[in-house]
């Protein structure tokens, strides 16, 4: 598999062409961004440390049967992944309140809700990513209606396995950011990452935070948080001691 | 029927209690406010205006079967209506798009949707009123699934009443908001009030905006605005020059 021309560069990924036109290859870079881009930083290892969680959870995702666009990683940084086009929605899960649902709705930052619940965003930078009804989502024909029910039932079926992977390790998780594409056939799949960066990840026990939060509240350092979590998972960590 | 003491005191209007536990007595005020509050002005005539456009609409509504909380009207600012549980939700059903919608969404301000839609807001000046999906209002127990399917089917039967009607009087139902509450038997009706302060009314050859816009974005003259929608009601308008 060959490099190709870079086709675009979001926040946190850069995206290449390949050799073949169904496959792109995907950089993960070093840049931390929150609050729809007004924060910024560099920081060392976070472009690693995403691509290598991201590779092992897509892996076990694909394992127990979820298809994503994952093909394989091919080294600290980059991995291969089918090329999709992103359906604009952020699909997000909850199984606590935090974050924007806390602060918009009045809840308790850690309440645990009654069943998980599923949110979509309209992923635009520009309008700063607004929660969508599913009318909207309908009369903006960002999706139809079976598609919306689609994409509910895989990011629930995401969470159940993804929740009890987590807790086995020690980790609650929060909620999570999840996007989904077509590939050229039309089937709807798994795409984007999914790490600490698109994950409320807390440690069980003392509710530690050991995701992007570290990076938004300034609450220590993010790359220690992100280790910890890939060391969890039993990936391989770096010593930069 | 007395009038009694004051129950409560809200932007718009003041409910008082009467000798029968079941009916509350409606004041509409003078008072114009918006953005949750922060622009508010004293607008002689408006308490006179919106009592008289609701006591009309929600009449006409009635006669076509639309059960409501009013009872009748008893002078030029006040109403006797059922006393009910006001669920906290805004129920916003949309023809166009407009206001919040169009800013939040990107897009133009009279584009016709594909089809009506309902959105619920969360009635709290404290949170600003939030968007809620259907999955908010479950977990926060603002109301059940079967409740929040019976709003809509209501709030979409009152649309297509409204639009045609306004329609006859050359008057386009750009959106509205509506309030609905749970009587003592535990009925769900209509309730609050129905008037160019809840809805947006565009003259249908010209696209002027007869409701509370001219207050909000400094429009002209918001009681001319308000007389003119009476005046194609076939209500008692008062000749003020
Ligand atoms: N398999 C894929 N095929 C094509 N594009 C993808 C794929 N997976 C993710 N992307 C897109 O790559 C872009 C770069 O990612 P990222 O840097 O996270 O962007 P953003 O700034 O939008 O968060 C995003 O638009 C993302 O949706
Ligand atoms: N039939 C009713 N019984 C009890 N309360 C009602 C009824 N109809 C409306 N209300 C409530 O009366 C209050 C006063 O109205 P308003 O001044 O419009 O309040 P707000 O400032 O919340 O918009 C509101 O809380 C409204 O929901
Ligand atoms: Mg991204
Ligand atoms: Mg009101």
């Amino acid at each position: 598999m060959e490099k190709g021309t870079l086709l675009y560069e979001g926040k946190a990924k850069k995206v290449y062409r390949t050799n073949d036109e169904n496959i792109v290859w995907i950089e993960y870079k070093d840049s931390a961004t929150a609050f729809n881009g007004e924060k910024k930083a560099s920081i060392s290892g976070k472009g690693r440390l995403n691509n290598e969680i991201t590779s092992l959870l897509f892996s076990k995702l694909q394992e127990l049967g979820i298809e994503s666009h994952f093909i394989k990683k091919l080294s600290e940084t980059e991995q291969l992944v089918k090329k999709v086009d992103i359906i604009p929605l952020e699909t997000v899960v909850r199984n606590l309140a935090a974050g924007s649902f806390s602060k918009r709705l009045g809840v308790e930052e850690g309440k645990e809700l009654s069943r998980p619940i599923v949110e979509f965003y309209f992923k635009d930078d520009e309008l700063g990513d607004p929660l969508l009804t599913e009318d909207h989502i309908e009369v903006l024909q960002l999706a139809d209606e079976q598609e919306v029910a689609l994409l509910k039932e895989k990011a629930l079926h995401v969470n159940t396995i993804l929740r009890d992977f987590f807790k086995e390790l020690g980790i609650n998780l929060v909620d999570f950011k999840l996007e989904f594409g077509k590939d050229s056939s039309g089937d709807i799949m798994l795409a984007d990452e999914i790490s600490p960066d698109t994950c409320r990840l807390w440690d069980l026990e003392t509710n530690e935070k050991l995701d992007k939060d570290v990076f938004r509240r300034d609450l220590g350092n993010l790359t220690d948080a992100y280790e910890n979590i890939l060391a969890r998972l039993g990936g391989q960590t770096v010593c930069t001691k």
